[in-house]
């Protein structure tokens, strides 16, 4: 579970909380708001398991060792960038990897950069009066769903495939983004954008760790060759 | 929803909020410590719900119109009068009745008395390490489990005929295959086997139409500059 820029500790509190009674022992905070960790920290509830808390600079970072990454969402987001599904969807065809679920700010939510990292978007089927749940409370909902299946709670089957992880697609995209600057395809203007289409993308890939592999070799060998026989004036070069 | 003697005015509120997140709108306290409800009600998060929130003196006057009764449970009674059963199964069988689903105080939950009006005993699965969950946070579970079956969700915007062609996805590997032999990523010598393994792996990839033609514009896009800044000298090709 992965909650990113959480700000009042009770809320910090009470998702290590719900994690806890439904078994999950893994709390990840992407640039929590130092005093809100610190009181949620000094907080009862969930304290056990807030000492083992890792914090993290960035999303990528918190999902680095994941292979699938769904984000959660009010429906409230204008144009989303991966179609919106009902939680109780997203919880019953979980593929047997090691997936994180992203829980955005209370006030924001997932940032578009957020939900580039997701495969899939969970919604909790909130009424449109009343669409933005309380975070620790959607926290609790979602790890009740996902454990709600297996009634018996005994513990999830732990990854045995061998799926790229987040780490592994988002080093393909970074050896990718300056390739399609290179020849034309990606507008250096629109980089962020495009950098969010290109991570989307590769994301749905059913990529194994050696197709991950291949992938960044001819990333890599693209990047040696065009720069070998071009050099780096990128967008007019000249015969080397 | 009926809450017995809750005591915390978060909860309070965080319960309300949970209601109307999920379009119920009836309300009963039993017995609230009167600070706790006086300080819930000047709370934004659920407020509307709370201003019409009925008072009862018992758990009898609260659910005196209803037909049908559940209680909630954390597991940890000694001695249900009631068989415990998952939440989930309690949902599903619901009669078409006019029913009341009632929540014990944080610190006691259900009395011996209260479980009597109930006709059944919902439990959460929490694990037993960590049994007894937060009272808005069950409430948002229970009521999040009682529409879970009728979200009636907007139609996703999924399409499900705009999936690459495999002559789409043929045209991808056509057009990648001398790029990464070029490279030295594939093996002219293996081409047979290596264009099978990219065509396997291409196929597995879920791509639309439209990250076909990205892929494809990609590999043309690469064979061009390649061709046009390091001639053809690759593996016996002479300058253009």
């Amino acid at each position: 579970v992965v909650l990113v820029r959480p700000r009042n500790p009770l809320n910090i509190g009470a998702a290590a909380r719900a994690l806890a009674n439904f078994g999950f022992t893994d709390l990840v905070l992407v640039e929590p708001y130092t005093k809100a960790f610190a009181e949620a920290k000094s907080a009862r509830a969930g304290a056990a398991l807030l000492k083992t808390a890792r914090l993290a600079k960035t999303v990528a970072e918190a999902v680095a060792d994941c292979q699938y990454v769904i984000g959660t969402t009010a429906g409230t987001l204008r144009e989303p960038e991966l179609p919106l599904e009902a939680l109780a969807d997203v919880a019953r065809d979980l593929p047997p990897a090691r997936a994180a679920i992203l829980f955005g700010s209370e006030k924001t939510g997932l940032s578009v950069e957020d939900i580039s990292y997701c495969r899939r978007l969970a919604r909790i089927p909130t009424v449109p009066e009343a669409p933005s749940m309380n975070l620790g409370q959607s926290v609790a909902v979602c790890c009740y769903e996902l454990v709600r299946g297996h009634a018996d709670l005994t513990p999830l089957p732990v990854s045995t495939n061998d799926a790229a992880t987040i780490a592994d697609r988002e080093r393909i995209v970074s050896a990718f983004v300056p390739v399609l600057e290179h020849v034309g395809v990606f507008l250096p203007a629109h980089r962020s954008s495009q950098t969010r289409r290109l991570r989307t993308m590769i994301l749905r890939w059913q990529l194994s760790a050696a197709d991950a592999r291949l992938l960044l070799g001819v990333g890599r060998e693209l990047t040696r060759v065009l720069n070998l026989r071009t050099g780096k004036q990128t967008h007019g070069n000249s015969p080397a």
